[in-house]
């Protein structure tokens, strides 16, 4: 797929750098890291990941990169004593891996690092592009979507069970019942929204205090051994409130408006923009800022948001993708 | 501070662009942000944070920043109905905002990302410069030093928890309990390791299965609060082994070799120095990707990894800098 991507380029390469909190990053070499590495992919097919040395057999058993080799084997520490300055090092190492490989033309993704483009332009040609592994990301395989479904399986559980098993008063104490059981199960989840009168409205508001007639529950979960999302939106009722149960009953029916329509070759805009019909039929604003201000949703992977969008941008939904479906945060401006 | 950096420069403004994981961005903002966000500084001592409308009201509340933007407040919209790219229109933005402010010359620091940097260099005089933020973190104010001892203390009390209330017989029961407890007080930790027999020699190996006669233990949780992070690691000797303990007495007193160096003024180098030396004095090998293969520290913050580091190269040690001891690793090649 990438060599695809090389030769339509006319590229020799392409380099990517980063840790696995890059989604990009993981996705290309499946090895989990806090400090960023650097891995190089050739249009032959060959690809290798630069670790340190004291990451080298790690990487050999974990990653799915063809070939590990490590700083040391590249002579970075002669280099580091030779310039004595560590970015510069390293970057010589890269110019001459690259050199080795006889690179005339190089890739640089869009999120590279600017310290390293500035360098390889110098001895290479260059070409700016969106990353192609964030284009293959956007359709997900059986495997990905299995991993997706375990971690949204594993939020249904886990918030069912805080609501069941726990009394709760306060916004904090319901976050914390839904983060604790998530993190005991293998999930992280932070900034879990638990929102409560009229800041519920304000979409990333995380909420505080003592829950009012409703709270507004939006956690996005990963999974620590995976790496994959979900993303999980509720509402719960404490007291009867006319207003409210009308402001979800709007929801309610535009999201199901817009999981009718989603299917392969719909617009990602006709979506949204029936989302808005609908929350305007009930009289609800959808425009300049008032009233329902985010898009419908988004792709969900191993970033909490990713493509595709569901927003005003016209965009061609295909076979695979996993987007969420969430309408909401209908202000009380909208309401006055 | 940044003010004085861009006068030393010659430069009218600096931009970062990132997410609160990126802890430049955060130590900038003290704004917690999933999605990357653009900050620009100015040499008058303005500065702006550039955010999508349902953010504003949260960031004017919570980030340190002067000035608020919203993305619609600067015709976002209206330049992605024509662009047509979301990237473009964003670009189209920071280059106005920019240009409002009469930039001439801009700093961009070596992380940006390169469709940014590559972008604003066609329309300003623009120098790439090692992240004055990450210059200014190095050296910790009391608050900060405060916030790491406060994750200090957590997995102090944690680590200390773990081992007398449970009872665990492999490594992962083990890392279990220590992370679960850590959780539960508001830190985070990911891939602890607790690894045990001759695995325990590779230094990022997480470690599994049955506990044999020790098990290492290396745990980096951050405050989900404050995001400073810890760093803390011990040996557990479960049964008598008279090859570990030799090792063990050799770690400790490198460690505590290093310890009684480190002050204002010192290189950094030459505690490493000392480390291997101890070392050497056991018998163990230092050299070559043998025995002792890492640096004897680092510094500690906002990343868990950052500068000064405590290696090969010469830096010197100051006032208010926080670093980690932890020489180890001695591989069982050394011993064999």
């Amino acid at each position: 797929m990438i060599a695809e991507f090389l030769r339509k380029h006319n590229a020799d390469f392409i380099i990517l750098h980063g840790s696995s909190s890059n989604a990009n990053f993981y996705y290309a070499t499946k090895f989990k890291t806090y400090d960023p590495l650097t891995y190089i992919a050739g249009i032959d097919g060959s690809d290798i990941l630069i670790v340190p040395e004291m990451e080298k057999r790690r990487a050999e058993r974990e990653s799915r990169v063809k070939e590990i080799v490590s700083l040391s084997d590249l002579g970075y520490m002669e280099r580091l004593k030779e310039t004595k300055d560590a970015k510069k090092a390293y970057l010589d190492i890269l110019v001459s891996v690259l050199k080795e490989g006889r690179c005339r033309k190089l890739l640089l993704p869009e999120e590279l690092p600017t310290y390293i483009s500035f360098e390889l332009m110098k001895h290479f040609e260059v070409e700016v592009v969106k990353n192609p592994f964030s284009t293959l990301r956007v359709i997900k395989n059986s495997s990905e979507i299995e991993k997706i479904r375990d971690t949204s399986n594993a939020i249904l559980r886990c918030f069912k069970w805080a609501v069941e098993n726990f009394s709760f008063k306060t916004c904090e104490e319901l976050r914390r019942a839904i983060e604790l059981k998530l993190f005991s199960e293998g999930y992280l989840a932070e900034n879990t929204i638990c929102s409560t009168g009229k800041s519920s409205a304000d979409p990333h508001e995380i909420g505080r205090g003592e829950i009012e007639d409703h709270v507004v529950v939006d956690v996005f979960p990963r999974s620590l051994d995976h790496l994959y999302y979900s993303d999980f939106t509720r509402t719960i009722f404490v007291r009867e409130n006319a207003e409210l149960k009308e402001m979800h009953k709007a929801v309610v029916e535009a999201q199901e408006k817009a999981i009718s329509m989603i299917r392969d070759g719909v617009d990602a805009k006709d979506v949204h923009q029936n989302v808005k019909d609908v929350l305007n039929s009930y009289g609800y604003k959808t425009e300049k800022g008032e009233g329902f201000i985010h898009s419908t949703g988004h792709g969900i992977g191993l970033e909490v948001h990713e493509e595709p969008r569901i927003s005003e941008v016209s965009v061609e939904l295909k076979k695979g993708m996993v987007v969420t479906v969430e309408p909401g945060s209908i202000t009380q401006k909208s309401v006055e």
